[in-house]
């Protein structure tokens, strides 16, 4: 273990190299200097609209999600950390697949708006490594995001150009199937010694307030997930809002209902429509953590640590309903039928791609922790003694 | 206890789903379509412009509030996650409260700048709420949240339009009307019990930290509460200078110089007003907390959690008054008795509003927490009990 | 103590108003009436599109650095609390300074873009501070930001108009500048009793975890840093894309990569060639923690708090290291005379500046910590008492 991460990494890290020397190149290197003055000043104006947007976005990416896994008394390095590490990796290599299935041949270039793009196939890693939190290596999470980002990328490139879909908040290509594809690998990997819970998984108050930093984070700039990838026709205003309405309406599953409106959050829906729609997520997600993560663990073998499946998975597929349903009412002009089409292809992806993946990480040389050292940043990080082990400490006394 | 709260959010929840269903509507529904293309871009080019501010007082309203109360030690699950509810309540009926205000009759329609006046009006309930932290129920601050942004779109309503006086950066109608308000509130509940402390209402290392946090992000995005609510003929340029000024200069009440240039913000003031006006402000401020605070709470029987008398009340009127002053002098054509005027009308609608809301939350059935209880997270939140009880283990000892 | 550092801040706080009456304007005010509807508009466009940015630089200074030296388990609200000091200070002198070097003897108008270069000047000493953290009292500080400011804004303006060298992310003139003046003041107020560490000087588990709440929010604005100065000519947009690949891609010593572009980060290189500096930068860095640090502690009798020789002077070592080879292979039209000018000269000044600051600082009236208050919170501070020592608790057990 020692030995094996910094080598993949190091590995990795010089594969992206070659890979951008070979196939990447800056939005603006191919006009020719005559042209650069008014290419540049519209391309100006479009990175100066953009770039806030990519900072509210990255900042979900980094802070929202790395500090909303905080919660574990003893895991918190290791959730920033290997966040910061899946995000860094997703970036380059989600530009790099992304690019290929968009480019057609041709060279990637790169700007901000790919940027953004990279972005969100990070986004369904970290969603999925919310599932197995606390279980893996680092090692393991490395080839997690190599294999998710390309499943994704594929899938999108489906829901989007084949099916030619809806799906502007994606809440079926990112949530939905960033929750299945953890849960599938959460299953394979599941450890039944740890069916009755591990002594460090549980929280502590200073934790779980950390963990209210990436909460917060995470939703207020929701909203930004959605408007980069829309372009002016889809009429982004109208979208905003009905996001920022469904937030202010969450109280008790915070997050779920910008989860469930992302499908929708283009169509012509009155405000109390996306209301409600939030409200009806924000139950379902409550239901989902009183009800089905325990029978998952139980019954089904799949033991989901952050509960992704209550808040990307369950409203994800709410999501994904609503907008079939919308579409059926003629609030937007898809087929139902494709709409219907890119929930299955989402989701049975996510499945597939997530068990393969887990098959995989089984193999016994990814230096996966074993069963006493889950949930533990000491495997990984020298930790600092005191209020570190203050925890066990009272514990034994 | 266990039934009232959930029950009452619920049924204001569906109170806000009926209401936005009979009177709002997105900001561009009544463009007929061919009108869309124009004005969309129009729109959209005000919305990429204000976006960035929103989310600027945004992160002030739920990152900068809710951290700023997290200093009790066993109080910060409560102080983050009532804020938040505090807010998601106040952002809906904020929205059809001032709606209907400034309506008159017709549909009110929801874009960008209303979401931003309604972050405004959720401020000055945070600001109360800063008053009577610990010794309220959840229940409580819902009917509290309901009365007091009511009476503030009225009293908004009196200085804008009625009184014409000036108040860009809401010194009066946001910060002394607030601070004003829970006084009053925190008088009428006052527990003559909790007059020699309690022993939860204290702070640690790490919650104090936590509440820096809040701080911080409160002081940098000050100057964006100004801009939005400012049209292009108000000077914004020179107001947004004049408050980042004052903001630096503020090293020891580190918020209160914010507070007390809001309501000259836009007048024609010299940079080293700004400075001396955020001094005296500070050292106002300062003053507050050392000898005010403990008068307060022995002599008048108004004890003030979160000393929001020294940081909103305070600088408030030292705001007002400089109004009034720099009018007097010709910084403005606003009236001075019309500034005068905006002043009483903030304190007094809010010291009114204030004490018959106290009187209503006084009444037993909104499940208050016991003396006992007061500023402990345990009574509404299952909380970790390692950390958070190792503080009284330790004081056991 | 008690008494020194209040007058002295009250004093400074007096002369910056002074200050400022005497040479400082709004930007506007000398337009006159009928060219102020023309100018404004225009003026406002630039400034809501600098806004954002402005924004992002200044969560860098107070969130960034301020919790980015929250990691000792004593001294979190020093950390924050006096590098919102610095700033607050150092925001004022910064604009005082640089306006006299760039007005030519008219009046200094401040704007948005002052204020941004005012707090990167503000940046430098944030980053000296990180070498002295824990050994030196609030007045120290003071002092070293008026002198650190001042040198700082001559060699900025040797580098950009002497020299005419490409710096445009500071590599150089901030991070290698602010490192070397650091560490020359850290080497004259050596204590050698403290050569084998100090009991407070190390981290617990949480003060860690706020640390990651500050290297965060410096990583994803660190572009940011660029843009502002940056004019439309040169090429910025691919400055932006330059530096978020790098970030991408520093894994290890997270921010090193961001500090070694900043020189050539306006330059024409392939996007691999950026990835490739930054890996190269964290390399360094890496290298630097492990065997230098130790070494400049016990043999140079330079102690380093933070290790700012490792994150900010080495990269930035090697940033100005690979402008002078980038403008070698032609990347840019500056002369390698020049960047290699630039690199000496920055080092040059911040070392002698640095010394004497350390010697001015040295005299004993400054009210310097005994070596046994070192990293000490509660020699300023009223600390809450739990959780604080509770630290000392333990480890008395």
């Amino acid at each position: 273990m020692r030995l094996k991460f910094p080598l993949m990494a190091i590995v990795l890290e010089i594969a992206m190299i070659v890979l951008f020397a070979l196939f990447v190149e800056y939005e603006m290197d191919q006009t020719t200097p005559q042209q650069l003055n008014i290419t540049t000043s519209t391309d100006m104006g479009k990175f100066l609209e953009l770039y806030p947007l990519f900072q509210d976005v990255h900042v979900m990416i980094f802070v929202g999600f790395g500090f909303l896994m905080t919660f574990l008394k003893k895991y918190g390095f290791s959730s920033v950390g290997i966040n910061l590490l899946i995000a860094a990796l997703g970036l380059q290599w989600g530009t790099v697949v992304q690019g290929i299935l968009h480019s057609q041949g041709q060279k990637i270039t790169i700007g901000i708006k790919n940027m953004i793009n990279a972005d969100f196939s990070t986004a369904t890693v970290l969603i999925s490594f919310g599932a197995v939190l606390g279980k893996t290596s680092p090692t393991q999470m490395l080839i997690m995001t190599i294999i998710e980002i390309a499943v994704f990328a594929g899938n999108e490139y489906l829901v989007g150009e084949i099916f030619k879909a809806s799906d502007i908040g994606a809440s079926m290509t990112i949530h939905a199937f960033g929750a299945y594809f953890g849960l599938a690998v959460a299953g394979i990997l599941y450890r039944s010694a740890l069916r009755r819970g591990h002594k460090n998984e549980e929280s502590t108050y200073y934790s779980d307030l950390f963990a209210m930093i990436g909460t917060l984070f995470l939703w207020m700039f929701w909203p930004s997930l959605t408007r980069p990838i829309a372009e002016p026709g889809d009429k982004p205003l109208a979208s905003f809002m009905f996001l920022l309405l469904t937030q202010v309406h969450i109280q008790n599953a915070t997050l779920a209902g910008g989860v469930a409106v992302g499908t929708c959050a283009d169509m012509a829906i009155h405000p109390f429509g996306s209301m409600t729609l939030g409200s009806i997520a924000g139950a379902v997600s409550v239901i989902g953590y009183k009800f089905l993560t325990p029978l998952f663990t139980t019954k089904l073998g799949i033991h989901d640590t952050c509960g992704v499946h209550n808040l990307h998975g369950l409203p994800g597929v709410v999501g994904g309903l609503a907008g079939i349903a919308a579409v059926a009412l003629g609030a937007s002009n898809t087929s139902v039928a494709m709409q219907a089409a890119a929930l299955c292809s989402s989701i049975g992806t996510a499945v597939v791609g997530g068990l393969i993946t887990g098959l995989i990480l089984k193999l016994p040389f990814w230096g996966q922790p074993s069963d006493q050292d889950c949930y533990d940043d000491s495997v990984y990080w020298e930790c600092p003694q005191t209020c570190f082990f203050k925890g066990a400490y009272i514990e034994r006394t």
